[in-house]
């Protein structure tokens, strides 16, 4: 409320009982004054009213909401359903424009305020994870993987010969499927087993690309968060062979900004080599609603260049979910929960297994299941039901020897990253808390950590 | 947001959009000065986002939404749940002080600012509908028997020697209750039959007076909105007989203001005579939740007393509720609804009842069912179940000559407003859309108007 | 949903999914199942989800949201604003009868469910936090002081002669005004020091029943919470009185609940004396918005009397917010939040002051302010607002010899709870977390625990 | 709630309102069964209360919202903040698996249902608005022109040779941009004027594919939705084109389910040639915020290849959107409000203007400017201006003769659909209230319709 009406409340109201409340309007405005002045996420949390009230006035200044307003055109945010402008704060008109993703909307001056101040937002907190030098990102209301693949289509553009995508193997179909859907083939580098850890071979890239070509190559595709025994790519050597080669290197950190080394990985990366663009998923990362991602990189062109890609305005939908959920947490809420993951060594032993030796997975556990070992894959896979009937969810039981065919090509030992004999494994992820469920051949009793 | 903010939203966002923005942060802003200004219900409605913009301002103002507050007393705001936080829109502090339920709390602006503001503006409401000359009113969070039981406390404190209170007879419990509650003896005056209307008996009133002495009358508490075929009491004559008898006079005006009549006679009455204070519920008029009332009068020293003889802090809720409708409605929008009540009388004659002639009940209608009168009381009682089920609800049959005790006081022909014989009706409201259901000895059809 | 969507469900997506999500709704259900059974407040807390899946559900049981419902009374539920139902779950028709505010409307099976469930809940809080015996409640939607009124005018129907209330002195104008809005003349009873403490004068209490006549007195009126120093009545010896003298007794409670030791005294008040009710505050027990209370006793049949004293449906929003309150706290989680007060003796001598010693007092404590002593009444004031501005609310500084005035009564050293000196006091709830502001002349430092 | 909880509920409250209240969760579950059964968008619309229990219950079925559960995997909806979880109504799932954004997820089967009930009312409405022969479609929460880009990549699987896409122009950045996007080189074909409307210039089209060879095209891109004086391409003798030819056909229909003329060009078109998806924007269409497309097609096979062809799951937000508003509106509200678009002629006429004549464009119109031909373009811009101050958004002034570069391609004369001198025009949509604005030299006038 602007003054004058602080000046009328004052005749209905004692003056100094306003003027205590136009300090406290003044607290919040001094929150936001500071987001906008920074483009920082706040250290300390901010209240779910300073969250709401600061949406509220980005609303209000998007041209749908104006009192008054004759909408003519057929980019009007009209919205037909009362729950569905307030589940959106009445944010109606999606972020970008049809020439840029990141761009300014004439007509929505709330909706480009909330698109700006988020890509920058995430931007301070993808530097105070581990990437200090990046440059550039914005949010990009898709999957990681169709992410990957609007990577992939805006480098042909620069790269029109190129035919193949160097990719150190990782089982996990959609980051597969990003290269297939963008029209490129991929060349599968299987990983070396080194102590219990998967890890790139280094050679067999190097080979490849002498074998094909560099200028063939559209890119190397590298990964650094994955399920244990696989660990993250060597991410320094890789950036180092597509300078040498003159190759881009996009770089899959799903859900990698959870760890600090992964973060690390990608800033050694960038400093001794060459990385293109980095990816990661919005709601691993940000504990979010599921479908939306990050694309960041070290070169603000090259940025620029993927964000004009995206043929059309976008949903505000993950960026607004990701501002808000950044401003409740603050600087200081999220990097305390990434603090809070522990480890849980000791509780296998005590059950005659043993958790596979990978220090450089930081996301994922693998567990042995040799008591299990002398029993049919069916039985393996009845652990599995076990475990969701007793409500623990994400833990995942792989079975030797799985092969599964993903869009025409075959993976053997698929979900163990490796085409050869590992054993079963349990595998879930490092979390805060954690109940290990003790298997036996008919049952499943609990042992809390 | 203030000047600050927006010249660094200009630094992101297009200094044309963003001042487009600050436009029409404007034009939300004006209507709320408007309304601080004049204390008057708005001409038009206000779209909801204004609504919530004005009471998410009112919550900044109020000390448990201080950012970084200590409260270390017992009337903090406090608030566990955060459900209950966000539907009371985190206006936690209720309204008035110990002293006066009309009074500015120290730690509220906000909260005392929508008391404020609520009884100005229904106070507007009360001088469009037609009470042009009341000086006063307060929103109270009590039903409106209560509410008249608040006023009869008030008046015993300037007549302590009073036992009765005259009452033309009203069927309706709450109303002969706040009596009771307040310790005082009702003294009923049965109605007397004009045409098919009960109309006030007002010689009988005087010969009371006289018989019992003025002195020892509390008050003359009357009634305007009824159900037919009982009208509203004279209000006229009797306020001239409190006038000069010195008697005070409460008007029990519950459902009244939806009518021009209602609001008319009050006027009336005033002007001519006595008039102390009228009471009119809030969810009957306004469509809001059950649970409040107004207390509103001719002399603001009167009104308040009664609001200072409430003790305590009380709930906000009503008066937030009574806010909202009014601000969403508008006053155009709250005339409109008042418009749009029609009759219905060629649809009885066409099932060969009639309704009963009672122009000056501007309320509710009542329909003779003669064709049941042959049947057995039960019979008519059948037809009320056989309306329930069709989801019509709301109608009443009243067979004759139901007797009933209320709190020790029996009243013959309950429901009919007068101790002798009437015949069955059938009663409801005058509404918008209606149907009339034919009632046949065994079925009940459909005739809608 | 019911089975049959289950059904239909599996078709659409897998059974076993579906399987599960129908074991996730039961899980919801038992709770839901149990509450019902059992009236008694959940050990632990329920989700929000679980939550607002039950207020829909009984939302949905209530007339105004039958699908095709065509209302035609004046007690239908209509609500003119989205912002109004959405806030109210819909449930719009209050609680209560015009008979019995207690009671069950025909119109409202949600309603009515949740007027009867708040209460019962509520009940099993009285017991489990120390009045074990008793055996009826109700919430009622008004403060504190005027839920006090409610009871007196009760008693006046039991006791029509009686003219005087029996008090022990208690520096709070509300629960001084609730016994003259109800017509009655207190008689004060002076406090005696014993130590730092201010207790209940037996000796003139009993001195004044026989000088005024047991029968000329309606109640004594007692009182538990209370500032420092005053500590909470000798409530067994004036039970012990009043079944002697055949007198009713009220307890005020307002703030009681919090503290073992209020609720000890009433249940050992009962046990060997008479008390007819006792009342207590909802916003202060259960931290929801200002506007209830709940009135409770040990013989059904009275507490039976006073919710039919009440003269028409009243407001649900108090009840809504006590049982969302309770519900997701659950027993647990509100005796936790019981445990969390706190001492903090040590700091004050650290600055030179003392902690009056008011050990029966366990809600709030005063503070010497010797250091001031010599300062005049201006500058122990000017401390006040210095804790103002520093957003420290609720901290009282109680200067010596202060007179006021309450509806013509007049109190010497109101706030001291005695007529006679007892040096400058600075009052404060004992709570969670605390921050000692040291005073010296002209400025306040901070010194936290 | 189950027959248990109703049976406890009697005890509680009189069976006889239960009951009624039973029957009344029964008229909402009767809805949500024949949705279920039906797949149907209900005819009638769904009230709110209706439409949030629906989406309580699925989400109650998400493993996220189990009570007790425990997560350990990396999917498992975790959500950070209140408001987030809230405004996604706690479906946090998203749609999809990694192999298919249609497919059902293990962990969340009521996120499953939304998706799966979603596009089964979508589909339904497709065939109500005229393409009744539409046999399969989903939602995807991307923009039209991106969801472009997602069919001509998945028809590249179909055709790995081909490099071009053949396109009558269209002045509209995204959709030429979603061709490039893919990685294909659009063949431009200039439309001919016939009267006032350009249209498809079928003999160049012709001439085109026999110059380029058909197997080196990856299909036409057709449009039907568009701003006057164009109108929608020659459908039906493209699709015979493309059948005899034997290449894919892809048609932007972007906005065109509000015209029945659009919608009836393509079930025409598939009738009689070959269409192989036709793409639609949620917001244009729905009045839902921006972010989301339907794309739908005549052969299950391959609009199920297009769904596989996303890599990863995807937002449920615009899913949820479409649902919530197509339940809320019925189908007969939809069809309402497409009925309520209406002809403005006579108004321009007034003003010396005409109105172009563009019979075969069922979506917007064009005015001659002759009045401003004589002024310069800067003039004509202002035009532009002064509307917007005006708060009339939407409307386009057409400066003649505009080039324009999208990422590499130029156009002339931008906007107007045609590389040759039209004169100035201005463009809006056909909508329900309109207000001309006549322009005069210096001043802008209202003359409303």
């Amino acid at each position: 409320m602007n003054s004058e009406i602080f000046s009328l409340s004052e005749r209905l109201v004692s003056s100094s009982y306003v003027r205590q409340g136009l300090q406290a309007r003044r607290a919040h405005e001094q929150l936001i004054r500071l987001l906008l002045q920074q483009g920082k996420c706040p250290e300390e949390e901010w209240s779910e009213s300073t969250v709401e009230l600061f949406l509220n006035e980005l609303a209000v200044m998007d041209s749908n909401n104006f009192l008054g307003n004759c909408g003519v055109g057929e980019r009007e945010g009209r919205v037909a359903s009362g729950l569905v402008a307030r589940r959106h704060y009445r944010l109606i008109h999606g972020i970008g424009r049809s020439g840029d993703i990141a761009a300014v909307q004439p007509k929505a001056a709330g909706s480009s305020l909330l698109n700006k101040i988020t890509n920058s937002v995430v931007l301070d907190v993808l530097r105070f994870t581990g990437v200090r030098s990046v440059s550039s990102c914005f949010v990009v209301p898709m999957a990681t993987g169709m992410s990957l693949t609007l990577c992939f289509l805006t480098l042909r553009h620069r790269r029109p010969g190129a035919r193949f995508i160097l990719w150190p193997r990782i089982d996990q179909k959609s980051c597969f499927k990003s290269m297939l859907t963008a029209g490129f083939e991929p060349v599968v580098i299987e990983n070396v087993l080194e102590g219990d850890e998967l890890r790139t071979n280094l050679e067999e890239v190097e080979r490849k690309i002498e074998e094909l070509g560099a200028e063939n190559f559209l890119c190397v595709h590298s990964t650094t968060s994955c399920f244990a025994p696989r660990v993250p790519d060597r991410l320094e050597e890789l950036a180092v062979l597509c300078a040498k080669h003159d190759i881009p290197h996009i770089v899959n950190n799903a859900y990698g900004m959870q760890s600090s080394k992964c973060m690390h990985l990608i800033q050694q990366g960038a400093r001794v080599g060459r990385i293109d663009a980095f990816v990661q998923s919005l709601d691993k990362n940000f504990m979010v609603p599921v479908g939306g991602a990050i694309i960041a990189g070290f070169d603000e062109n090259f940025i620029k260049e993927i964000s004009k890609m995206y043929p059309g305005r976008a949903s505000a939908s993950p960026s607004l979910d990701v501002l808000i959920t950044l401003l409740t947490l603050g600087a200081n809420g999220y990097k305390k929960l990434l603090a809070e993951r522990k480890e849980l060594s000791a509780l296998a032993e005590r059950h005659g297994e043993r958790l596979l030796h990978t220090p450089h997975n930081p996301i994922s556990l693998a567990m042995s299941l040799n008591r299990l070992q002398t029993h049919s894959t069916a039985a393996v896979t009845q652990l599995g039901s076990m475990l969701f009937t007793r409500q623990v969810s994400g833990a995942r039981v792989v079975p030797l020897g799985v092969e599964q065919t993903v869009s025409g090509h075959t993976f053997r030992g698929f979900m163990s990253h490796a085409c050869y004999f590992l054993g079963h494994i349990f595998n879930f992820k490092r979390s805060r808390c954690f109940t290990l469920y003790v298997f036996t051949q008919s049952s499943v009793s609990e042992d809390r950590q």
